[in-house]
């Protein structure tokens, strides 16, 4: 049997968290969308270590809340996330080379391994780890003038944040390869971007209430165990159409008994909304992790204090 | 020795054939060429089971006949497929899970699988199965306002049909997880299906025309060995470029005294168009397969009327 | 310890080079960009053996040659290489099968492996070998209305030169598989290229100065050490963002104390353009190689008369 996780207290309301570079809060007209705003209000929301070790507890709760159904994540002001905080950001810690964790990296997969789906509203401009944190997302909606750079070639460094993984597959080598070579921003309605962003809105102002639309009808129309299941299925794929084959006639012979499934196909039969129910933890998917997960946390450490003389 | 696979009857003409859910006819201008209707006129020709085992064999008949040199999918009536029958669909059978097998995949490899390349002719909506079946074809043309949808988070249900292996591939994950996540509709024309209609048509009644004419042009001047190992070549790849340079090497070296390349090069240097006759069956490729194939279909089982009592 | 490889002579300036199918010259503006002509003005450029050995040879060059920033690839006359000259393409050579190696994949293993980046001046059509040997490259610049095709299924061949790994990774596999299949010529222009050429310029004497204006942007603004190992990062992940995470954590962990780094944060700082001066050899990057090189060169030869008699 695994090991389990540490139990997570999950709080009444994502209104009274208290974090110190984010903020969270339902949304009034659906509690089930929380709105995550990054929120350095005057260092342009920096991404800091406070703001990582944030990011990556509340994505812990999401994923296990089944009161939540998606997330959007947006900025405070105008810029969305001006990269990492200089004052923090560029120096290796003091750990062993093969501890050390890159911090982009360790919201990244917060983000990607959540089971509920995030929407991105980019409501100004992201540069580093400010656009490669938004890569693990379902969704990403910017102003069509915000500023996007993977600028790691201008200071000497490379893409992080598991980006190298993502980006590519995103919007295709030919387009990534560019963007990163150059190192260079470009505006989010600019064509080398090839669909990274799903929708570029006219006005910073527009960009929530755009991303708010599309929650709302992921929210109200969709399983969050079928969002959840396509995106592995499509990021740890079997590398054939055939081992895919396999994997998915298993994968849904099980999902046409679950409680989703039974309310989708009624629901579509009375012509009404759906009202899904179903989590991972009460739904059969047997097949379900079908890769080995790899643990990036690395082995415990002893506290000195209790260590034993010999 | 690997097994021989049973022996296939070709008919006399793909016009003679009598199927019950699909048509099959030559194309009268140039009869190398078949058009196969989706044939459900009173059901928006959503899929059955008696669709998909008519699709799976005569797959199978035009993968090694060697009249068939391109073939041309369609539907009857304003609409291309409107997914799985749900008198049919969405119910696990009764065999045990690891026997299942998604009919959706079951064409979609019979069409992945054939030699010859496919075109899909979109002359209305698609969604479900009706959009994934396309998805292993070589060129999809469609009506521009054809309404397209992975709609499986609305039925609690995941993609099938391989599709979550194709779809990522063929327009980028940036868009496939967009559109999957929504599981809305969006019409042929938009910018999220990024590539996936190589043409997009303005009448539905201009859909077939279209495809026919790119159907004529492969058929009149392309080899079906050339196209057919070159998808293989493209899905089946060796992860990177030095070992697609040992492989593309391999096979080049040998089709160069293939009588495909013969005519190749010599119907260039004349000036006329090329009659290429070469097929898999008659073309040295000593290299091919050079992955590993994966049997979908599963153990044979006993006849219990010949088992022997112990 | 690996066998070393046989030591390199630099040139004193690459404009004193001599040879027969390809020009290099030092970009004048700016010496650590390299200008490299195709060139065979009454042959349309089209590749020969003696092409191939020379850029693999040049490239050979520009790897180790700490001078070398960027390398502008482009052609003499109105086409930018019209595919293999068909006085030595097409033919099989006398070896062994498992000895034969592709030529143009020869040229595009040594494009790819070179750690400065390429840009590509398409300034007319390139068909064959002329468009694949550009698939390795950072960034296409073609003249709009250049003539690109992928044309092997019409001369009985596959894509060589690796193409099939590089073109469904750049276009994405509905694009890539609609150009191979038809194995027709689109304009550079055309949408079926999906972001293949970064820009496309309206006329043909515009292509090199784009593509200049953008190599000095590259030259002045980026480390080689990040865009080569960048490159490296997304054409050889670890398959997924729990191992790209590991991997890039500890590349940046390393680059946190590099002189390039250093370099890149002060000039930002100080709002100032970068010098960058790191190469792979002055830099630490204990990681690298993270993936199994590949050899495609094969076993030695004995050199008949120094056979003993036995």
């Amino acid at each position: 049997m695994a090991t389990p996780r540490p139990t997570i207290s999950l709080p009444k309301s994502y209104n009274d968290l208290k974090f110190e570079h984010i903020k969270t809060a339902h949304y009034e007209k659906d509690p089930s969308i929380i709105i995550l705003t990054l929120w350095r209000p005057k260092n342009y929301n920096a991404f800091t270590n406070t703001m990582m070790l944030e990011l990556e507890q509340v994505y812990g709760m999401f994923d296990v809340d089944d009161r939540v159904k998606v997330i959007v994540v947006t900025g405070t002001g105008k810029i969305f996330c001006a990269g990492a905080d200089l004052d923090m950001g560029f120096k290796g810690g003091f750990e062993p080379i093969n501890e050390h964790r890159d911090g982009g990296g360790r919201v990244v997969l917060a983000i990607h391994n959540c089971r509920k789906p995030t929407i991105g509203a980019l409501q100004g401009s992201a540069v580093g780890v400010g656009i490669t944190m938004t890569l693990p997302m379902n969704i990403r909606i910017a102003y069509s003038k915000a500023k996007i750079g993977f600028v790691f070639a201008r200071r000497g460094l490379v893409m992080e944040a598991c980006s190298s993984f993502f980006l590519p597959r995103l919007i295709g080598h030919s387009q990534a390869m560019a963007a990163v070579t150059t190192g260079s921003t470009y505006l989010a309605e600019d064509k080398i971007w090839n669909g990274l962003f799903t929708h570029t809105v006219d006005t910073p102002e527009g960009v929530l209430p755009k991303a708010l639309e599309v929650a709302e009808e992921v929210a109200n129309n969709t399983s969050v165990v079928s969002t959840y299941l396509m995106k592995e299925l499509m990021y740890r794929d079997k590398g054939s159409a055939e081992g895919q084959h396999l994997l998915d006639s298993r994968i849904l012979f099980e999902l046409f008994t679950s409680a989703d499934n039974k309310e989708g196909v009624q629901s579509f039969m009375e012509k009404r909304p759906a009202k899904f129910t179903g989590t991972m933890d009460t739904t059969s998917v047997s097949a379900y992790p079908w890769w080995m997960p790899i643990d990036t946390v690395g082995r415990a450490k002893v506290d000195p204090t209790s260590k034993p003389k010999i």
